[in-house]
């Protein structure tokens, strides 16, 4: 199958779909977990499925990606083993990790070295559901540009109701003490200095490294680190036509954001 | 399949082809909408392949695109589902509405939120037959700069005999009240005013938006949306190279234009 | 299957080859070439196969692009079909064209509008044995801003032993009177007139319009055309890095052009 | 199958995991080596996963790349026919060469010209177990412009502790003389000289040429020739938001090489 970015949007988003088929995966995958005496089906589930996503989106080079999701009831998230081909995953192998103590509850490998990224972006964010991780690289660049996705047109607005923003450099002593733990902090001080609800921009760029996206739960974060990209790319090439390019007026930004989120909605089969 | 752009034009152009062998459409659909009592079989048809055929040229992110096709002698058109899902679209999701009163006429659906700029548009331009509007990234480039696509070559002059235009950014009150048609509206005055002929420039730059194609029919309207795409990322091409680059000779752009249209034509196999 | 070019690398490749397998070919072709008594059989199938290559190479837009194959002994070109589908394509359509007089010697459709631009290169170069022309986006990035592909590297020195130049801009009278002939006389004023051997040059961008690319028979002008294309997009991205980036060292070029050509030559298994 | 690059990153890991397979290969291969009486069966089978991994990777455009594999304990490489087409490539096909002396021990092919430029790379750094060359064009570029690939991020770091250098340009005599040797000696020299560890900047890029990586096994050096050529497009797209653009702190790029390096290193299973 063909997993560039394009390619995906018709393939991946079959797949995102068919990951959520339970049926298909509530059959071999519920026994492998029940012989193994395994729990949190549900989002060990989610969380396969939205690893695999990002990967068929071409979000991901060779294992540069992570995905978990949140089971807040019982305060845990499914997150990907560290460092295993994107092959060699499933439900099973996903990693059972408690919100509050960042202890693994349940699994046989250890979780993703970003973990403790997640977990903070968790325990800051109370209503996010499910965080990405990639290096997906448009958006990569930025970060390392140092420079905010700005919000110049109507793609972005749909998602993100502002520009996407960079974190300051992390310091020497963050990175030496706890960096992966650090990282998710200065996530978290970036959109609590500039007053941003991550609920209008969920994601972030952090300097020098790459993307951060989330969502209320994995279909919606994995939309998000695909939108994330592609107005990456889109916000580059609008550069370079035209340099000083500014962002788009407010009010345009604003209609097209509210056509899709909150009370005034009208997009889409629900009204 | 691969839907990049490039696979696109190999595979995307078999597809609109079998997309349009009526005998594989005319089975099982008819009966399908013949058990649902459905009429204008042919334009859902037509909407449902055009629809299908901008995912595959990769033209389309998401959910972000829509093409809608026009029945003139019944002042209806077929047009795509409001935030429906590629893979779950068929001619009978396809949503009738009309012309006049932008009434939904048949069909169990919202329609596209962007509808009442497509009416907009058939309204506008009485010898349109089918519009299609997509976010593809080259030409939102564009639109988000606000700067025309420049006929620099003979690509651009087969399908397009001058530059595509940007409309100009709609006001905070043409946003609030009906923004929807508003854009249709300020489309048509971008024509109107600079006296362009729809018929010689198929295509429009929304600004801080996207792009919107047409034709006299659904394949026309569609080819035209990835020609509008195409030129667009070799304009962008040309300018890296070189910023300050002009356009092609108007004679060289009119011979090329009148070679595939008009009595003179004698590109093809019809003379 | 996957035609973006660097799909094609390895895809295409194999198409290539196999299209050169003649046991395929001259089984069922054959056969239907009898039928209708058609003879230039070999070159009407490289003809065929060569169309087809720079299809799944990516290098074709729609139906913007069309391949050559001489028969040097007959004084005839087995030539594309002018606006027809690839996928319609097949060794019986290709149209078989006097070199001398371009008058149709044998097929039933119209040949490729572009046949006297073909017929001239035929004339001017005599030991060219396949024309390929395509819009591939690189290089007509390239023809648009009139500037030529300079070599700066030993990619484009292994095929390519000199810049690939522009032709001067065509005049008002040249476009109205015999615009395709008059395209390919210009291409062959290029090369007069710079005192450039088409055998170490196998390629040209025309001013505003795009690139042809010859060889000694249909495969190697179609990896030249790959070749083209790809020297193109290193050296936009050369540019993009280093905006006054220079040539190659000619020694260095010369050394790994003349690894593959000429007595001297050391690549490869034949020595 | 699609090998774009990003198509590669999910197809290409799983094909090199594939190729891994000891039971696929040794069972048909094995039997076809062993009715050759040939030996070096290991190498053969990693040299020619090797050869296909980077093009399904996209790294390689027509026959422009080519992968060696070293047997310390018996002094020799497998490396890649000189101008063979990938798809007939297999294990019998790779020629095994002496390391010490250049000539070929066993196979029925001449070697890839590029191989006195393997050997002396080799050579030169005892503790490389594989090298992979390419004309992979964000590489290429960087190479043209003669312009290391600054490390400006943690994906670089990951892989690349140090800027990528380019070599000096080659001289007039070293170019006539013995080129491909002399390739070998002057990416040494730029080591040496600049006192790089070739574990810890696992590749490099030739002026005018193109790049070349290196790893303890064939495996790794075709995931550093991916990620060389993935941060080099990174890179560019970095420089295209901020030409002024500078590195990231030493103290990032320090910790993330030491979060996969060296006895501290936490990322993966293995503790």
């Amino acid at each position: 199958m063909c997993a560039n970015l394009s390619g995906w949007y018709l393939q991946g988003r079959l797949t995102v779909n068919s990951a959520y088929n339970t049926s298909w995966y509530f059959g071999p995958n519920a026994l492998a977990l029940a012989r193994k005496n395994m729990t949190y089906v549900s989002i060990r589930q989610e969380a396969h499925s939205a690893n695999i996503a990002i990967v068929e989106a071409g979000l991901v080079v060779l294992t540069w990606g992570n995905a978990s999701v949140a089971d807040r009831q019982h305060g845990v998230i499914a997150i990907k083993p560290s460092g295993v081909s994107y092959s060699d995953l499933s439900p099973e192998t996903m990693v059972i990790v408690s919100i509050e103590t960042g202890e693994v509850v349940e699994g046989e490998h250890h979780p993703s070295s970003d973990t403790p990224t997640h977990l903070e972006l968790y325990r800051a964010f109370p209503d996010v559901g499910a965080v990405v991780h990639t290096h997906s690289r448009y958006a990569v660049a930025f970060a390392q540009a140092k420079k905010p996705i700005q919000c110049q047109g109507t793609t972005h607005a749909d998602n993100f109701r502002y520009d996407i923003p960079v974190t300051r450099s992390m310091t020497e002593s963050e990175v030496s003490a706890d960096y992966e733990a650090a990282t998710g902090r200065v996530i978290a001080e970036t959109f609590r200095e500039r007053q941003l609800d991550p609920g209008e921009v969920p994601g972030v760029l952090v300097a020098n490294h790459g993307p951060f996206a989330w969502g209320e739960d994995a279909q919606k974060a994995v939309e998000n680190a695909i939108v994330l990209e592609e107005v990456s790319r889109m916000d580059l090439y609008t550069l370079t036509i035209k340099p000083d390019s500014g962002p788009a007026p407010q009010y345009l930004i604003d209609k097209h954001y509210l056509r899709k989120h909150g009370s005034g909605a009208y997009y889409g089969q629900t009204r």
